[in-house]
């Protein structure tokens, strides 16, 4: 089951608006569950460093199921999986990545937020996956 | 000059749009002048193997300044070109990659469509194009 | 705003001048604000590995807009940045990298320097970049 | 042996000035005889997709000592080395990548150049290592 161009570009506009109230610019990236890209906007100023970040803690987060920031925690040094972000042409895993659920709580993709602060990054995140209205 | 999101987003519409008249799923990327990621949508059903086509030629189509398929033909077998595709990280040079100009004539982006035939991805880049209305 | 090629001769000359005068090897990197190189230059004898690490500061630097030095402090273990130097293909996050400001102040390009201790590639990248002469 | 910065200097002096002359933007690497970036600069308003394509050239030149137009030669369709160019991670085999000899007739680098058409970019080259003046 996959997240569809519609709901990945609700999701998109979801987070650019908290982006906006958080007076950030974000780049935000959506895949679907098989972690190929359905959507990108970068916003106007955003930096440049952070689309390949998004991209990767989107690609990160539907990999692994997992919040980007959960795997950051079992990634540290003396943790499980230490330095995991050498696999798959390379992760991250600091917050602002989520699995994407519909509403009978399957995932159907990911959201990679990158721009700003870790903790705006995560906020912005959860305010994407939230956009989510179909079954 | 640098296209905006939201500009990016016209192209992206006004592309999807003749891809449906059209009856083709397309992958559709729009990057700035400096061949950074600006937007990026994938229909339903479009081909896996054409996404990073798409990123491609919309890369190739601001690096050289070309329409890409002007670049497949200078670099066939014997031509000038010959296997430029091997520059850059990888190189797309058939037709479906565009630069995208201002209403001054300014290159400020580019286009880069895939999913279905050669003739028909070059009919969407060329429709995204003309979405662009201010100078 | 971009800096040019002769304010990034002016850079390297600048540079070159303090590792002389520190006594070392420098590789002197010098991209654009779209992270494009725009000049580079090693100097007798530096040590080869150090190229890209040249290279690679002056990516970091521009991409986030920051010393190198300050994503540094960021991203040890249990920092909120940990581990994003496997982003972007690869970053650079101990110091020699720094933004170009013009005179007004924007942020025209960055400068990367590696080939002896941080502490004298930070001070050759700091003479650098006070080569700026234009506005 | 081995170029020095300032003879690298000079080369890229030297071929600013030929381009100047053809009215050209070029992008002028220069490596020396182990493949190693010694010197690079890209003119003003230089392509941004011959960055690369100028250092591949030069790789290309010193990997097999000899003018990347007769690598193309010998890399076309039904010839001894097609598709060579997939080797080392990426090659440009058409003209404007050359061996630069000192006045012994030892290769010590080379050069390459990108920017314009190819009869233009080679002969930016032969200009640039006519520059060499030490044994």
């Amino acid at each position: 089951m996959n997240i569809t161009l519609k709901q990945a570009q609700d999701v998109i506009l979801a987070a650019k608006e908290k982006a906006i109230a958080l007076n950030t610019k974000m780049n935000i990236t959506v895949v679907d569950s098989g972690a190929n890209l359905v959507a990108f906007a970068r916003m106007d100023e955003a930096v440049l460093g952070a689309i390949d970040i998004s991209l990767k803690k989107a690609k990160t987060a539907i990999l692994f199921k997992k919040d980007t920031e959960v795997l950051g925690q079992l990634s540290q040094p003396g943790s499980a999986l230490f330095n995991i972000e050498h696999s798959n042409g390379g992760l991250i895993t600091f917050a602002g990545g989520m699995p994407i659920h519909n509403l009978k709580g399957n995932i159907i993709g990911a959201i990679g937020i990158s721009g700003s602060s870790v903790a705006n990054d995560k906020a912005v995140a959860g305010a994407g996956i939230l956009a989510i209205k179909a079954p």
